[in-house]
């Protein structure tokens, strides 16, 4: 028999994140995780597959806003016009969660398993994107060469972002990191 | 007792490389290898740890080639055209292996573990890049973005050089990828 709980997904998600930071990704079980968070462990996996899934819950809707975004970019915008509509959205879903992509970033910097893991959902992006580029007519190498770029400076853009002390919003640390792309594509 | 066995290392890989096409990589053992080589499994593994290994073995000499030829770019010379002459250079190394570097792609396409480990090693390639250039002085995030785009260029022109019906010199199919990323990061 199972009862509907309040906020079941937050709660386990901010026990997983405790638990993380407080033992290390590798000691903490699913059992102690739904402990923590008044839940049983038939509620956790009803909300993830495994405990690594807690960390990369975000990634399928954050790619899927990114896929739309290029995809209803104006006709005439130029690739990476229509990559950097995509990385803005995704930097206004992630900026109320600063505090929470910043100690999720460090629990995967800790754990190769989870930098594979980060790498392959990255790749994946990469991989959407350029497809949704195709879908406007982007020909290849285009295509591929855009979308891998606009990665790299959304990875590189919430590093940054974390890492400086006065926070910024996420939106114009990506623009920096956009510009600092184009400037060193040019050979500056 | 071991004897020396003339070109084991070569044998063994042509061997592990048709019995990867010939029945997928999956299926293939390691006794299978060794004895189409006329080896023994011992033999095998004095060279490789496994069988993935012989897909990956040349990706460390690879980076550090590609290191040292960023490290000894002129001083003068923009990030990207440190990253360029390393690219050349890569280029080069690989240019004699078309028919190879084509079927190990097509065994690494075919299997998400072996796709799994080019990611990770692609990432360690733009990791040991981007320090190399911080090492010529280049400032973060410069140094990032230079080394990704330079392994995304790379990767891109690889697939490219398989595809072309009519094979052209790996350089100069690096080259064209690396003024078409130029033209994408100015939003043409």
């Amino acid at each position: 028999m199972s009862r509907w709980e309040p906020d079941a997904r937050g709660r386990l998600e901010r026990a997983a994140m405790e638990l993380f930071v407080e033992r290390g990704f590798e000691q903490a079980t699913v059992t102690e995780i739904a402990r923590r968070a008044g839940l049983t462990q038939r509620t956790f996996f009803r909300y993830f597959a495994d405990k690594r899934e807690v960390l990369f819950a975000g990634s399928g809707a954050l790619q899927e806003f990114m896929v739309s975004a290029v995809a209803s970019a104006p006709d005439d915008a130029a690739p990476i016009d229509a990559v950097a509509a995509a990385l803005e959205g995704a930097a206004g879903l992630l900026e109320e969660r600063r505090e929470y992509s910043r100690r999720r970033m460090a629990i995967i910097a800790a754990n190769p398993e989870l930098q594979e893991r980060e790498l392959i959902k990255l790749a994946r992006l990469a991989g959407a994107i350029a497809d949704a580029l195709r879908e406007r007519g982007v020909p290849d190498p285009a295509a591929g060469l855009a979308a891998e770029a606009g990665t790299t400076v959304f990875r590189i853009g919430i590093d940054r972002w974390h890492a400086e002390g006065t926070p910024r919003p996420l939106v114009d640390v990506i623009q920096d990191s956009l510009d600092d792309l184009k400037a060193v594509a040019a050979g500056k």
